[in-house]
């Protein structure tokens, strides 16, 4: 068993409103940052877990997200990456 | 100008207390998932931005970042990536 790093994402669904992302944006324009079309707000986690390989800790993380992390009503949630920690 | 998508991860400094990350953990341990050694939780920021090329694009949202989003007390950011929208 080695010790793995999985960072995910989770993200509001896309279609859905983003009240969070609306008001950083809004904040972003009043600050001068006039460029700024869009903003999303979700949530980036990284757990370290200890598995047989790579593939075993990212099956792992997938079923905490559905478990627990990510809201399936109005969360996607997507693996960003596994690293050996 | 072109668009640009810039995603940004901000997350509590190393060192400091995460209390996020430990209910996250102490949860995952209580359904089962023992593997679990430790949980960071940060925030996930995609912002669209237009921009004369993406080394601008980056700069522009590091100083967002700097004055807005993360709190320099408690919070480190990172530039995860930038891409053409």
């Amino acid at each position: 068993m080695k010790t793995f790093r999985v960072s995910i994402h989770i993200v509001p669904r896309k279609g859905l409103l983003d009240p969070q992302g609306k008001a950083v944006a809004d904040a972003l324009h009043t600050l001068g940052f006039d460029a700024v079309r869009d903003v999303h707000v979700g949530r980036h986690l990284v757990i370290e877990t200890s598995a047989a390989d790579a593939h075993a800790a990212e099956q792992s993380v997938r079923e905490m997200c559905a478990r627990l992390l990510a809201n399936p009503v109005t969360e996607d949630f997507e693996i960003a990456g596994v690293s050996a920690a």
